[in-house]
């Protein structure tokens, strides 16, 4: 077949549509002689039949490692200029006890943003004082539950934050460490940053505030300032943008070190992954050694010691070791103006990842229960919500035989996905499934449709469908009559 | 204040910034003498201290009465060209097993699309025979189900439903009322609509193919077929998009009146609404009568007799009933260019209302605990989570004293904000509260921490928070310090 003019310019006509790319994929993700996707040792036919369809993966080989290996990136690169890293998961890209233990077992510390999050923090059992607490709308409740149970440090987002968590520390007796959330005016994304004075959005506080606020800050007896936050983006590949907001912070970061200590730096999260071929994020140790090298040099010029350094990645770690299983259950062909696009149709889709409708991101989708020999074909993997914008791939190749029945995953939905599912269409939300070495572990329930009903009080006794689950299997069903 | 350059072109600085504008809010909207919003007899600070923020409210004599109304108008309408209609409720639009209730008593059907919905409509006791279920992808345990219970009408979306429906029906020893999605090539959005030759999408068949399909459906034993089905879009504010779809699928059902009998069209929903006072629907009563014209009209040029005409609106229903109830947290004026916008935190967000996320949706907003004579500023009102995009009311204007305590509440969130809502950053989805002479009550419990923590299998016994909800209380805190 040749290139499709339907397909988008940045999608290449695979010789081999069955190829799980490097970068795409989890580490363990493999095919069997057979043709069969294997992830973390388990074949895709054993965990659909098991866990039922959507299913959520994780590869917990592959999580852990990445964690690992971004945290032993920047320890190396950091001791070089001479000091030292916090790195804290962001939990709100996908959070559950199990992986805040794996993050914790691995050395970093855990990013929250809610009571909810902290509930599962503390669930994991990670010690309070290891978890960092921001948001630009912390309920008085929430605060003084972080102040209560001791979590390290609070991210102060605007001005009567500092009241607020002054009043909820001193109420516990404690002195709490505080960041001062600011806007350095750089908005990243992919290879784009935009530099602004000002941001024209909800989060932190101006550079030009910053001194003063953190003069209130040091003026309550119950703060303890650490320094100053900010967070320029998601899904972001290369170094400039952090330069950029980097260089703006360092300047009030060295112009504060007048009026006490300021040890740390957190210059948030971002850190791209691929989603498809067509992404090319800077390896993670580059990028260590870039901002390690951008830090040195403006600390540099600015003769100021070399504060601790933190970030928060969410994506970079959890994202490329999760992936989607679907069975798909119809496939139709359109003509657009004389070019050829297939619909495949699966049992999932905006509820269980919205992150296409939300972004308009890209996704890559691959056979999962076979390979195919058959022509690559170019398609679009639709959810079965009654919306037409549910789509899950919107254009990738696939062998042309794809048919209901075939399995299919789709990669690099560890992030965002689980974290922004939703029950559209009183579909339940998958079940969360880790695999490592041949053997699979529920993280999350799959949703059942009398989840889904237990809320309602209208629901009179005995009328739920108790224990049926919305991901249904067929098992029981006769066979598919042929079309 | 003169205009703000920063507002969108389509909102107008209002003379008084209190007011709760004609056609946007819940017809039992009101205020109180003090100033205070009134909802189905409820003041909105009796409602928040029962029940919390954020907070669904539904005014059911609104909703109810707009079920009634337009069924009463299209009822009229269609009379008056020799023929009677059916009107489905959207359920996707907002369902609950009361709601559904409320629809069956106001003489409408439900509209389904997924076991789950299926589920809640049962639950509310309704006769199986009042319920259409559609859907690109059933699964063939939800198309099993469906013929079973005896729903009354399935819509076959695809050729390969054919058989799965007509297998199913088989088994269970009953003839299937089935009817065919077609894709008119018509799609409509407010005041436009475009029309192709084919449709670019995953639901429906083409209407070339349509004839071909209705023989092979006619062919089998165990369906029944009952008229062509079609979707045109959402938040349609004409007629002309509606003429173009029923003059397309009218030249197709007459055609297929040589085959057999054609008794029905379904020309599904979409109907719209108000979101802010730029919005500007064809009211009801006038769109009825179009589209019994259009419908006369081209039944008249065929000469074929008038099918039975049925509807799918869910929007149009309970959009416009639903506000939401928020408490400021936080603001935090910005300056753009020269120009001041004001950030308003509320405790909710993106996953209590993801359209404007994913829609780039309107909504208006105005204080709900009293009224305020400052000058009105132009707002942002963002919700609490972790994100830019985090957006609720893009821009309004508000009194400019604004501030946190201050109750809030968005018009017009009736629809697809419930249906949508996820719990991204482990926030629990809010209650739900009909409200009705005076009475508030509860439809659907808002979820706790513990609800979100309940599937997370690594949970350890006891380390849950049960009992705190997400929607937290600030009653037993002390009271805020003064900024
Ligand atoms: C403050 C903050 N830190 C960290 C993150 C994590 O970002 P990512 O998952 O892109 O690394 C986010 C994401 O929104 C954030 O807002
Ligand atoms: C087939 C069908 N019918 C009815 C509706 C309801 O639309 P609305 O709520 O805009 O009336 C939808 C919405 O997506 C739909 O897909």
């Amino acid at each position: 077949m040749a290139t499709n003019p339907l397909a988008p310019a940045w999608l290449r006509l695979p010789a081999d549509a069955n190829v799980l790319a490097d970068g795409l994929w989890p580490a363990t993700a493999a095919r069997t002689p057979q043709g069969e996707l294997l992830i973390g040792g388990c074949t895709a036919a054993a965990l659909a039949a098991e866990f039922g369809t959507p299913l959520y993966l994780i590869d917990e080989t592959d999580a852990r490692a990445r964690a690992a290996s971004l945290r032993a990136a920047f320890e190396t690169e950091f001791a070089r200029i001479g000091t030292s890293v916090h790195i804290y998961y962001a939990g709100k890209a996908f959070l559950s006890t199990e992986i805040a233990r794996w993050m914790l077992a691995e050395g970093l510390n855990i990013d929250i943003c809610s009571g909810g999050e902290l509930a599962v923090a503390l669930a994991a059992g990670s010690p309070p004082n290891r978890i960092g607490y921001h948001g630009n709308n912390k309920s008085l409740a929430e605060i003084d539950e972080a102040c209560r149970v001791g979590v390290g440090t609070i991210v102060i987002d605007s001005p009567v934050e500092i009241g607020r968590v002054a009043a909820a520390a001193a109420r516990h007796g404690i002195v709490q460490a505080v960041r001062l959330r600011v806007n350095s005016g750089v908005h990243a994304h992919t290879h784009e940053f935009l530099a602004t004075a000002h941001e024209d959005q909800k989060f932190g506080v101006t550079l030009d505030d910053a001194p003063a606020l953190v003069g209130r800050i040091r003026a309550e007896p119950s703060l303890a300032f650490r320094g100053l936050h900010c967070h320029i983006g998601s899904q972001i590949f290369g170094a400039d943008g952090f330069a950029e907001s980097a260089s703006r912070l360092l300047a009030v970061h060295a112009a504060l070190l007048d009026g006490g200590p300021v040890p740390e730096l957190n210059l948030g999260g971002g850190f791209g992954i691929a989603y498809t071929s067509a992404d090319t994020p800077t390896p993670i140790g580059e990028l260590a050694a870039s901002l390690a090298d951008i830090v040195a040099a403006e600390c540099g010029t600015r003769g100021i010691p070399v504060p601790v350094v933190a970030f928060e990645p969410g994506r970079y770690i959890i994202g490329p070791a999760g992936i989607t299983l679907y069975e798909v259950g119809t496939t139709k062909a359109v003509d657009v103006a004389g070019n050829p696009r297939l619909y495949v149709s699966v049992d999932g889709g905006m509820s269980d990842n919205a992150r296409p409708a939300l972004y308009g991101a890209d996704y890559t989708v691959r056979l999962a229960g076979r390979v195919s020999a058959a022509e690559p074909v170019l398609v679009r993997l639709a959810g079965k919500h009654c919306e037409s914008g549910d789509i899950v791939v919107d254009a990738d190749y696939l062998p042309a035989d794809v048919s209901p029945g075939d399995l299919v995953a789709v990669a690099a939905t560890g992030a965002y996905c689980w974290s922004l599912s939703n029950n559209y269409n009183f579909l339940g939300r998958p079940a969360v499934v880790a695999v490592a070495e041949g053997t699979p572990r529920m993280l999350v329930r799959g949703e059942t449709i009398a989840d889904l009903l237990a809320r309602d009080t209208g629901v009179g006794a005995g009328s739920t469908t108790a224990g049926s689950t919305t991901a249904d299997s067929t098992a029981d069903l006769p066979k598919e009559p042929s079309r």
